[in-house]
C-alpha cells in the first residue's frame, strides 16, 4: 500500500459523508410532506367521513409522490456510501 | 504503525461523522413526519369517533411511509459508521 | 508518545464528535415528534372523552414509530462515538 491508494481512500471518505447526510436530508423531507399530508387527511376525514375514500385517494397519490422522490434520494445515498 | 495507515485511519474518521449526524437527521425527519400525523390522528379521533377506523388507516399508512425512508437512512448512515 | 500516535489520535476525534452530535439530532427527532403526539392525544382524550381507548392506541402506535427510528439513530451514534 502506497500513499497513491491511501489518498484514494481519502477521497471515499467524504463520499461516505455526503451519502450518510443526504439519506438523512431525504428522510426530513419525507417527514415534512408525508407529515403535513397525513394530518390533512385524518383531519378531513374527520370532518367529512362520507368523502373518506375520495380523500384517502388523494392521500396515497400525494405521499406516493413524496415516498419516490425520497426514496430515489435514499438510494442515492446509499450509493454513495457503498461506493 | 506508520505514517500511511494512520492517514488510512483517517480517511475512516468523516464516514462515521456523517454516517451518525445522517442517522440523526434522518430521526428528526421521522419526528417531524409522525408526529404531525399521529398529532391530526388522535384530534381527528376525538372530533370524529365513529370514522376512527378509516382515520386509523390513513394513519398507519402514511406513517409507514416515513418509517420506511427513514429507516433506510438510518440505515444508510449505520453502513458509513460500520465501514 | 511520538507524532503518529497523536495523528491517530486526531483521527478518532471526528468519529466521536459525529457520534455525539448524530445522537442528539436524533433525541431532537423524538422530541419533536412524540411531543406533537402526547399533545395532540391528551387534548383529544380532554375532548372526547369516550374515545379514549381509540385515542390512546392511536398515540401508541405513532409514537413508537418515531422511538423505534430515534433509537436506532442513538444506537448509530453510539457506535460511531465507541469506534
Amino acid at each position: 500500500m502506497d500513499l497513491m491508494n491511501i489518498m484514494l481512500e481519502v477521497t471515499g471518505s467524504w463520499s461516505h459523508f455526503g451519502g450518510a447526510v443526504g439519506a438523512g436530508l431525504a428522510a426530513i423531507g419525507a417527514g415534512i410532506g408525508i407529515g403535513q399530508i397525513g394530518k390533512g387527511a385524518t383531519e378531513a376525514i374527520a370532518r367529512q367521513p362520507e368523502a373518506a375514500n375520495d380523500i384517502r385517494g388523494g392521500m396515497i397519490l400525494t405521499a406516493a409522490f413524496v415516498e419516490g422522490v425520497a426514496l430515489f434520494a435514499v438510494i442515492a445515498g446509499l450509493l454513495a456510501v457503498l461506493k
